[in-house]
């Protein structure tokens, strides 16, 4: 997907929610453990109840393979379930030497057929390069994420006075556009999300920390929404388990709906 | 495995070597294209030829991943066939918020039933500690990589005028101790070697780098070796495509015995 059909989805469904997938077989509803793949089953009835809502689902890669091949085997049935015009994003965190990155890219791109993929940035400009090769395929680098551990590397000052992750926003942003790349920039630092905007002011952010992780929509737009929306906000564990019983995909939708609807307010009062 | 089973190890084969599972379908030799399972057979067919010659074997999961579910099939078939003393490296290269993490050390100490696991560090302490809760499993975490990119944010200076690594270093290796975390230092950066040493002196090392990345076995162990070894090197390529024909293994074993006895011969000049 490119970020025209991109934006022209946020535009068409008033969102710019990802659901994530992150499906555990100790959390999803017990009626569904006697099916043959549970997790499918979990996925396709979330994915069917709530579509039409978000614009991106974000199957989260450790809930599979926590799985083994079994869990891949589930993620390949999801995503053949998808409809087309949802973007596809792989939380994988991935990076690795040049030869390492390609064999990456292809796993995720070709294999799986993912629109884009989280990259950790620590191994730098060969270890991401080989994601941005993929016609219409994104590269979500990591810059300043929503965990309490985001302190520790990210945020040490420079020997020119700026933060890490600043750096990683000015470096990896010259190895490509905004056509093909996307930064990971988390909920839970809203002020800091004006400067990371300041750095980049065109790209898209992927922004998990609402919900359980305890950040806040309205802060997250007031910096961080750019003229072309420039949001993807995720939300996984309040979605995909509102409900516990055979309706729990009912209750994901309820959640879903709840979230869009504060999107579309959002979107308006800001002139979308 | 705990840290005095893999150094009496390293003791009885007089080898700190780490061959380097990058098993890919376009390089193995074409006799075995026909086989149900080719990556599991040359995998079968090098660590049966090579087994006493190394310490540990390190599948690289980007060359699985590309194969799908398929492909962590034969990683896992893998895993079965290699001998209980040989330490079994995922080079994964993950990392992500505490209870993501979580899973991941779950899919591969438990569900896989590796020794120890790649852990990059941009994301901090939270996205760490859950791999080092597990009893005899390591965490190797990215410190100083051995490709060109490792100069784009490893090497910045911070404003305590320290390089962004030597952080790292210091910070994770108050997380846990010599018993449960390694660091990855490449080859290609031998002197250093030395400064990574001197902060963390009695830390084991992956190194990756020799052969084909163009890093020196003598250098390494000029400026790495600690009293107990604190050296596990790795080859991949140069061992496991040393041959392309009926005789791959053999060939791969030739390669691998002139590193073992390059090995044991360093071992006993610096008195092993």
């Amino acid at each position: 997907m490119n970020r025209q059909q991109l934006i022209s989805e946020i535009h068409r469904k008033k969102s710019f929610l990802c659901i994530g997938l992150d499906t555990d077989l100790k959390k999803i509803p017990s009626h569904l453990l006697d099916q043959e793949d549970p997790v499918f089953e979990f996925n396709r009835q979330i994915v069917e109840a709530t579509h039409d809502l978000c614009i991106a689902f974000k199957p989260n890669m450790a809930f599979y393979e926590i799985n083994g091949s079994t869990g891949w085997m589930s993620l390949e049935k999801t995503l053949k379930i998808i409809p087309e015009n949802i973007f596809k994003i792989a939380d994988a965190k991935r990076g690795d030497i040049g030869n390492t990155s390609t064999m990456y890219a292809e796993a995720f791109f070709k294999t799986l057929n993912f629109d884009a993929i989280t990259v950790a940035p620590y191994m730098g400009e060969d270890s991401v390069k080989p994601f941005l090769q993929f016609e219409n395929k994104w590269v979500i680098l990591l810059a300043l994420t929503s965990n309490s551990g985001s302190k520790d590397f990210q945020m040490l000052m420079s020997d020119q006075e700026e933060y890490f992750f600043s750096h990683v926003l000015e470096t990896a942003s010259s190895w490509s556009d905004n056509q093909k790349m996307m930064f990971v920039v988390g909920a839970t630092h809203p002020r800091m999300m004006e400067r990371v905007r300041a750095i980049v002011p065109d790209h898209f952010f992927l922004v998990p920390g609402i919900g359980a992780q305890g950040g806040s929509l309205e802060e997250v737009c007031k910096y961080g929404l750019n003229r072309e929306c420039g949001l993807i906000v995720n939300s996984s564990r309040d979605i995909i388990y509102a409900g516990n019983g055979k309706d729990f995909a009912e209750k994901a939708r309820d959640k879903a709906l709840a979230i869009q609807r504060q999107m579309s307010s959002l979107l308006e009062q800001n002139g979308f």
